[in-house]
């Protein structure tokens, strides 16, 4: 019952801080066999590495990872995979304000309630760089479940949300927000922008489809596929809430309206006719594409002052300098990517286990 | 890891399907010396009963609980509190057409591709029934956690929500919606009705609050206070989304809209000047109140003919006849209050592990 | 991490105490599709029961099983196994001086340092009673291992060992004594009745084989196939050492004499030449038969006065009536064996997983 | 339930390979605020350093901790510790048979079984050299335990014991077998270098006592104190046995010799007069000091011709060469005592969860 591991039977766990020397990831009950070197797991990452357009925090980290141990010959033994990424670019003496006071919608007062004392640079153990070592476990998890494909995007910044009917898969790669729609996101340089040089932060939504999930995965009642989820998601720094499917649309649908009926299908498996469900019912995969959003708050270090209180009780306000992503959610894609795959790794292979 | 259990040092696992002899729940890890007898549980499980106005399912079944083991004297043991709760009103003949074809939105279709087969009776396992082995085990929670409040209701059907300026939590037991607006109560007497007498289904958001958390409860990072709600929830019967605090209105926002200031308190603790964070920040409860929305999607079984297919592939329409709620989230209202109270019960317990 | 649970994949849970209305188990886990009902487990309950002759306690329990849940058809089904043994012959009078005084060799006075209290009548949750439990459970992990057989039995009594070259399997069922050697059952009627008669009682050693354990069941390095089986051994009521394959005799040899040589076998396998290792090398199982040694303590429960204190804190001195067993380690035998099926059975599930 | 780590609350994972780049722990659960840098784990690490004595394997690693995470400004912060140690001395040149043919007592061939290939490099994860990241890992767990003592040593080697009557504590760290006998640790030395220079090797009982556990330590039923030693003790490389207490001795007592009777004591406490049970009862600590026996087997890797198998099933003899331990019971005792202080500082963390 660590808590700092997730999952079940491939299970990692991570560890490190934003300004410690380095963090890592170490995964568990890989199955043997399967190719993996660093080549596997650098793509991932680059992909949510800081620093890469304006959009995104000025923190400059290579983000290379190694990995230390678990591989033989190039090939998974079985063993633990450990997984080493060095940090290169903390900058700590930014954080001379957070030390004595909260940031408002950061975890600075939880922390110090909860264990009496916080190393307040960069937050620490809080921080979002930890989900660097996620996005190297997801990586892995990749390799588990090769009939999967993950595509994570954007949907909304700010309220401001894409066309589904613009919907356009190849475009998700082509602009700095993992858009699928080529208006929004040339609506969102604009908006980001502004809120960047204001100061200010922008929350946005996240959506992920995993295709080629099979029939059977998820193990109900308490570890259900979409429970699973669930956790993962809620688990990523700044996420505040998580649908499958259709989520709270479903609240105000009727039964016929939220139906997702059958017709005999391919191979004796049946053909849904629509997926209001997000492929999981009763906590199982249907086959259908499995289909999750995330919502994330508006990045909380922000430039614009926010009344606060210090350490010692006393009244002030706060902004928060250092280098800050101005809509966090955007590199929340690779994160929810990763979170997905480390899921439905599990979970097949828990399948597995019971049903052979 | 066992499928069926749920939590980490106040833990608890189910048992049993809806037209068994029997369903139960097996609470480990509670703490010694707590008075504790029948009367503890009963009341909860009343609110969750069935049968009880012509808006819930018309399956009569007392739902008597009996504590088997882990009490003593009128108080726990620290050893496994068993509970057990008779099954009484199965109707096992409603469900021939289920046996031979999947009911759309049920789990019918995914049991049988996870394990070859199913208990059809009512749902077997996947059966709402289930919820009430959460109810007794939360009613034990309740008591490791007296400092706490908590206090859920209905706050939408069908799309039709309350009016937060008109909620009145002294209403909430006014009416058979869980509802804290008597006007919204008033209007889904008939919203519901109409589909109950139509064939039909309807989906609702549930609220639920929990005042009197101290700040500090909550396992970062993959044991945080909201990714332990939102699998706990997410495990729930029908449902398909989760939000903490602003939940996916946060994302919205603006990070200075989001954030929620503090000014000096009482106690050294800081006063919040708001909480859209619903009273968790990076994992760990502030002390504010901890708030969760949970979406329920309409019921599935319904009276109006859906497409599907038969076990053997074959097209077929299906009518889900056999006793159900028109709207399963009224009913969620007690369970969404029991897994809050299990999920704190817990992390009261491991914060004092960790931090003692 | 239930307290009350054992297993990762394959996973039970019991409850209950000696001298409560019933106790019982929940197996969950348990793959989908595997013929079971009460007969499959009645016969293991029946080998363990009380009361079937004078080396064993008078306490008249039927011990009748009745499967609650999990069960559909005749067929597991996947879901939680719940299996409930009542409670009959209960004679709690006879506990009042266990109320007041701690029983030295028991339960007692710990229980009420880590409670506060505890549940005196008969041992309450500390009793031997529970290991009903895990021989029902143990009876449906049998079911999960079809390809392996295996076999328990007393190796010595009070220090009186059977002789190897006398072993003959076909002699266990024949004795009182689950004994493979007839002389040395014969010496033991004796041995056994009059420590009975003096008030007394005597340790005993069980030794468990499991053949038909195919290589590569376990799962390095801390759910090594022997740290489960020493984990669950150490786990059972009396028990004081475990030892794998020579155990402390091994401790006592050079490397060239504890070496297992190998010589080329069929289908590919090594043919061992000798299995000091007891069938696992690297927490790993070779393919030989795994055998495990279990010494159990004299039964604390003697007619003896034993010193002890009052729980104000007298001198007092205790003999402690009611219905034991001269010797525990008997009734041990089906325990063990139990232990030994649900260990396995949960790391076959595992290999599974991992290794496809 | 990760494989590879151990522990509830206070619990700790290794990762890592005998002669991959490094190896390491992360320790996750430790309490915040307990002052810890290296200087704190490296005097553990040395007591296990290879390379010390002829006694031991010329190996020679300088076995030097970084600690990565988890500490700041000199405390721990409540977030996974984590704990590096580098490879330095790997002559992978050494291991070519090893690749071809299975040594007899190692894992080779189990492995081989289990994952279809393995890293045959010094064992690759099979290694003893992973008890580095254990005894790393047990430093961090004795900061958790102050009140706690733990004393290790050998008390056999190759069947030749101490003399109870000359046990001297003082006596262990004068000689290089952890001997609290001298005249025992006199003959040893001639043993022990008998059985290097015959190429072979020895057996050794390690036994281990812990002073100043309080009573009320372990988790009934399945994580009894008892339980979690033997399941700590046998996932160590080698071991064979554990006993609890008298352990087997116990077997052929009888029940009024076996007693630990009670006088009254200080501070309410009971006095014991004897501690035959090893300071556990009912799975729970009694205030007595907890005494564990442990068996290792000789090392396998000898320089005496062994009949193998190649892993093309081809008949051969294997002599291992390599830098070896003639007696890896030595050794063990640095890792059969952070063993104990892993096990004791989780259960002290479960036994405030539960009883606070």
């Amino acid at each position: 019952m660590s808590f700092n591991s997730f999952g079940r039977v491939f299970r990692f766990s991570t560890w490190g801080e934003s300004h410690g020397p380095a963090i890592g990831a170490m995964v568990d009950g890989c199955p043997p066999g399967l190719a993996l070197s660093e080549a596997d797991v650098q793509p991932f990452l680059d992909k949510r590495r800081p620093g890469t357009s304006k959009f995104t925090t000025q923190r400059q980290e290579p983000d290379q990872v190694r990995i230390l141990s678990g591989v033989f010959e190039g090939k998974t033994t079985g063993t633990p995979i450990s997984l080493m990424i060095e940090n290169v670019d903390q900058r700590s003496k930014d954080y001379g304000d957070v030390a004595k006071a909260y940031r408002p919608g950061h975890a600075d007062y939880a922390y110090d309630a909860k264990y009496g004392f916080r190393d307040y640079r960069g937050g620490g153990r809080s921080s979002a760089r930890e989900t660097a070592s996620r996005v190297a476990a997801g990586a892995v998890a990749r390799l588990v479940i090769p009939e999967v494909t993950i595509l994570g995007y954007v949907s909304a910044i700010g309220g401001d949300a894409i066309d589904p009917a613009h919907f356009d898969a190849a475009e998700i790669g082509n602009n700095p927000f993992f858009c699928p729609d080529a208006k929004a996101a040339a609506r969102w340089e604009k908006l980001v922008d502004d809120a960047r040089l204001a100061g200010s932060s922008l929350g946005a939504v996240v959506e992920c489809v995993a295709t080629g999930v099979p029939a059977g995965w998820g193990a109900p009642l308490y570890a259900k596929l979409d429970a699973e989820l669930a956790s993962a998601m809620m688990s990523i720094n700044a996420v505040k809430g998580v649908e499958i499917g259709d989520g709270f649309a479903a609240a105000a649908l009727r039964g016929e309206e939220n139906a997702d009926p059958m017709r005999p299908g391919d191979a004796g498996a049946p053909a849904f006719l629509a997926n209001h469900a997000g492929g999981i019912a009763g906590g199982i995969s249907t086959g259908q594409p499995v289909r999750v959003r995330v919502a994330f708050k508006p990045t909380s270090s922000i430039l614009i002052p926010v009344e606060t209180v210090t350490r010692e009780g006393q009244a002030s306000d706060i902004i928060t300098k250092g280098r800050h992503d101005p809509c966090v959610g955007i590199r929340g894609v690779p994160v929810v990517e990763a979170m997905m795959a480390l899921v439905l790794a599990d979970h097949k292979l828990l399948h597995r286990a019971q049903c052979g």
